[in-house]
């Protein structure tokens, strides 16, 4: 059975992103920093293209996160922009050759063909909301997991429907103070959660969970 | 030199209390899945005066945030009550005989005699400040450590004037949604924290950390 995992870097004070986020700073101010134990890695910098980094106990979470990996779900916030996509849409964030190298779906209110980048990354515009999305990359991971991406808006969306298997937290310590907050809009929501495992590692805390209705 | 010890239970979302808060139900509703780790233990059990319970990965991590503290800070909220004392002040949550056994400083708006307990406990209520009931709760410690007790107000105003040494989250895999946030109003503040130590047990991870300005 084909699962949706979420791996999300957060800091301790529940944020996913920075305030003030813009195209100059996707990840708003301060933001970078959740993600400075990731770009470091080897694990990381290879499926990106690049050589060398480090090899620690972050490593094998990594590596995990990539396998049997089919498809990728994620909100418009992570692609980039916002509000109809105008004659000439903007790309996203991704650059020509984005890292995903698979069919990624994105929520959007705002209709758009499919774009085709280089490197088997495809997206794919989803206007009739999250279920929809994830029955389609169900489909094209073809037996394979699904992730979803983030943000923070559509993963509440996906917690609250009940539709996640399985969170992963990287937990880096840090307190931004104000950004965007994963844990939200979760009011009256029915989840059941249980740690399968904990791993410390520099710079980071990886926290995952079984995740139930 | 004495330290500034802060331990909590936090749900995953970071609430440190449920919503609706009362005198019938101090926790908030659902607060009381925060302390169903602790409760359960032979560790927590015995200084509260009860028999039996468990013994498992948090029964040292119970002991130790327990072992050389001299004296306590907390805030009114924790206390009990709001407002005023009036002329029959409540006497609070704790009972006739509190579990802390030792001096207790209380950060309020409100002027109050010291009240005594049975089994050691004193309650001083403070009016000019966090910083004059810390250096109050130093004295009383007598060269051991002082503990912070909460709530998330209180705890808030330490971590942003860096007066806390050391913070143990106790993380439960549970979904509040709502209550009360420990990280909160804290935008601005610059706090430095350093992952010391990653302790996974049965229904809870402890996640301690150094705290720096």
């Amino acid at each position: 059975m084909t699962r949706l995992r979420f791996n999300i870097s957060m800091s301790l004070d529940g944020f996913v992103a920075g305030p003030n986020q813009s195209e100059e700073n996707p990840l708003g101010e301060g933001g970078m920093q959740l993600h400075e134990w990731v770009v470091e890695l080897e694990a990381w910098r290879r499926p990106h293209g690049e050589e060398g980094g480090k090899v620690n106990a972050s490593t094998e979470v990594v590596e995990e996160s990539l396998e049997n990996v089919g498809a990728t779900v994620m909100g418009r916030n992570m692609f980039g922009g916002e509000g109809p996509w105008g004659d000439d849409p903007w790309g996203g964030w991704w650059g020509d050759e984005p890292p995903f190298h698979m069919p990624v779906f994105i929520v959007t209110h705002h209709a758009r063909e499919p774009v085709t980048k280089e490197g088997g990354t495809t997206f794919t515009f989803v206007t009739d909301g999250i279920e929809s999305a994830l029955e389609q990359a169900r489909e094209a991971a073809a037996g394979k997991d699904v992730a979803l991406g983030g943000g923070a808006n559509v993963a509440q969306q996906y917690l609250k429907a009940g539709l996640i298997d399985e969170m992963q937290l990287h937990v880096v310590p840090v307190l931004l103070g104000a950004g965007a907050r994963l844990f939200n809009n979760l009011e009256g929501a029915e989840i059941a959660l249980e740690c399968t495992r904990v791993v410390a590692a520099p710079g980071v805390t990886h926290l995952k969970y079984r995740v139930g209705k």
